[in-house]
């Protein structure tokens, strides 16, 4: 049994797609309950995949450890509900357009009100204000106003790659926005509105190169952090890329070296200390990458471990995954029953921890968490009637 | 004054570079008390920037707001200052190699003797188990071995890019383990050990990729989101990028194809639903950006946003500070004296959380420091007499 680090936490997670769901789940694999109120028709990501199950793949590792309730927040009963989820709750994440809940009567003023701990999270695209706020916002359009795009892309031709970064990042961002907000109330007893913003977290996670630049106008590319962190990806003569991160001490320079059998090269001026490895990498690339083509990858990988050179191989979803290093680790889990699924990266014991139960089907826990905050049989089956619980 | 979310909590910080001490910034930004545990000469990121100033910006964007103490570990009474400050505190981060903290007599099955309600992050970086364990690991290693990086980079072709992003999300993650440790031990009166990897945090943030392989056996690839989502990049007539990203509604197909003066387009059957813009992205790819050639990007913005369709100039980061969005929100701190700064992206009251005190020169808060452990001024000039406090 994993310690649930959560449990007794409650959380109503009126959220959409990945933001606010990712930080949903991040709390639902350490122990909280997340109650998902969803529209009538489910968060949209539910049929994002053409497929159209209730629960994709894509749906559930956004959503696992939750319970769902369908409820119409544009009828006074379903906005009643979900005062009374909120006045239950520690927590209410919320992802829709700035304003919106308000215009429902159920913004962050009126739940204080009800519910005076409240931890109340507001997850935006570019913010609440400001001359943009209400621009309709996805994960592109934070990635590339934010500048952090230009870290991945070539903006001669750009491309869109990687996973939905502005989306997770934010909910990760949140999840943890969301603990302080409770460890504060706990404190205080008083609750707080936090907002968290695509645009911002793609902003914050710019890291050194956003520092390097507001402290001396240097403006990163792509390859910035190639160059600093002294990294560099190589093909072997079997055709597999790996990779070797030489960070600053020297002795990875000087094993890199032998590895390759050209030790001439540790003290050769171009090269010798970090600073002249950033300044003359495409050099050094070539260099490596000439020597990369006379060995297999195997090989490469066994002597530069022998040498003690960080490096690895550069792997595909499907490799990684079947790698003994991740497979000892567990971050998957394997069910007896039904697919495997991903874990949070958190261990405790040895073990990673996450939620067992797979995300639900729409409303599939309404009856249960109508009855926790005390309705009755008869009140639920009129909110059924009048389609407020669907 | 903006609410210190996290008052009270203590931090002792031994964490070197960029993963433990991107959790204690975090932590520092809401308003913990991080004291930063260094060696005699230093966090080796302090020296990371070939100009060796004692804060560079990467050291101070990742160190902003803790005070500092240079303490010599090998010393046993270097230790002994250790268990104090653990003693004291609420939560050590600790980031050295697997064993090694053990073998110095300060590992967690020690200090929770001393403070039973510790909690104890131990960041590693292929995990603290399994055969690659002890491998030396830097950033590009734990993206290469996750399949995280396949999701950036072309695999026949690779290149490093991107920040930091396995350091990074590997000190987000375990920031937010932090808090809900801290959560449960507040209210069990037990503390836990908790251990991030980068290894697995970069297999976790892989998201829906990683699931659509465990469930259907597809390996995604770093064009799977652009795909998936329905994001495009574009090169406009004066060669500036811009990006667009339909995501699922059809309205935002529909207003693209009206932007472009091609409403024929709408109900073409190679375009018609998301799952035939899926299969045929590179053809819709070809016909946008032949379009995109006729106009300026200002132009292009200004008419997709007529149609609301989300879209944003891809700006480089030098752009996107100075974007009237960006400038907006706050997310930057421009102090009176000094360089201007990047805070949290979390906001409270209309304004984004930050620890506005600069990184700490090495040791700069020693004698504080000790003096609220409770020591005298004698015993700290004897400590330092003995080069254990430097």
């Amino acid at each position: 049994m994993t310690p649930r680090l959560l449990e007794g936490i409650r959380i109503i997670e009126s959220a959409n797609v990945i933001t606010g769901p990712f930080a949903g789940m991040m709390l639902a694999h350490l122990g909280a309950e997340v109650i998902k109120v969803e529209p009538p028709n489910g968060d949209s990501f539910r049929n994002w995949d053409p497929k159209k199950k209730s629960v994709t793949p894509t749906f559930d590792v956004y959503n696992r450890g939750k319970r769902s309730i369908a409820l119409d927040l544009k009828k006074s009963e379903g906005r009643e509900v979900f005062k009374q989820l909120a006045k239950s709750a520690d927590v209410v994440i919320e992802n829709s357009r700035p304003g919106a809940m308000e215009r429902l009567g159920l913004g962050w003023e009126v739940l204080r009100e009800i519910n005076p701990g409240l931890v109340y999270c507001f997850i935006t695209g570019l913010g609440s204000w400001g001359p943009e706020s209400n621009q309709p916002t996805f994960d592109a359009v934070a990635q590339a106003l934010s500048g952090l795009w230009s870290q991945f892309t070539d903006l001669n031709s750009p491309e869109p790659v990687g996973p939905p970064m502005a989306d997770q990042l934010t909910g990760l961002y949140a999840a943890f926005a969301i603990l302080a907000g409770v460890e504060s109330s706990r404190r205080t007893g008083i609750g707080t509105k936090l907002e968290v913003s695509m645009l911002a977290s793609c902003i914050a996670f710019q890291g050194s190169n956003l520092a390097t630049f507001l402290s001396d106008g240097v403006v990163s590319s792509r390859r910035t952090r190639a160059e600093m962190s002294q990294s560099y990806a190589l093909i072997a003569s079997d055709g597999l890329p790996f990779a070797i991160h030489l960070s600053s001490p020297q002795k990875f320079w000087e094993g890199l070296c032998r590895s390759i059998g050209q030790p001439e090269l540790i003290d050769d001026p171009r090269f010798v200390g970090k600073s002249d490895r950033i300044k003359n990498y495409d050099e050094l690339l070539g260099i490596l990458q000439q020597a990369a083509t006379t060995d297999s990858r195997a090989s490469w990988l066994e002597r530069l471990r022998v040498n003690d050179v960080p490096c690895a191989p550069i792997l595909d979803v499907s490799e990684a995954i079947d790698h003994p290093q991740v497979r000892a680790l567990g971050i998957i889990g394997y069910p007896s029953q039904g697919k495997p699924w991903v874990k949070a990266p958190i261990a405790s014991d040895g073990e990673y921890l996450g939620a067992e139960v797979p995300a639900p089907l729409l409303s599939a826990d309404a009856d249960q968490i109508l009855a926790d905050i005390g309705l009755s049989e008869e009140d639920i089956a009129e909110l059924r009637a009048k389609s407020v619980v669907c």
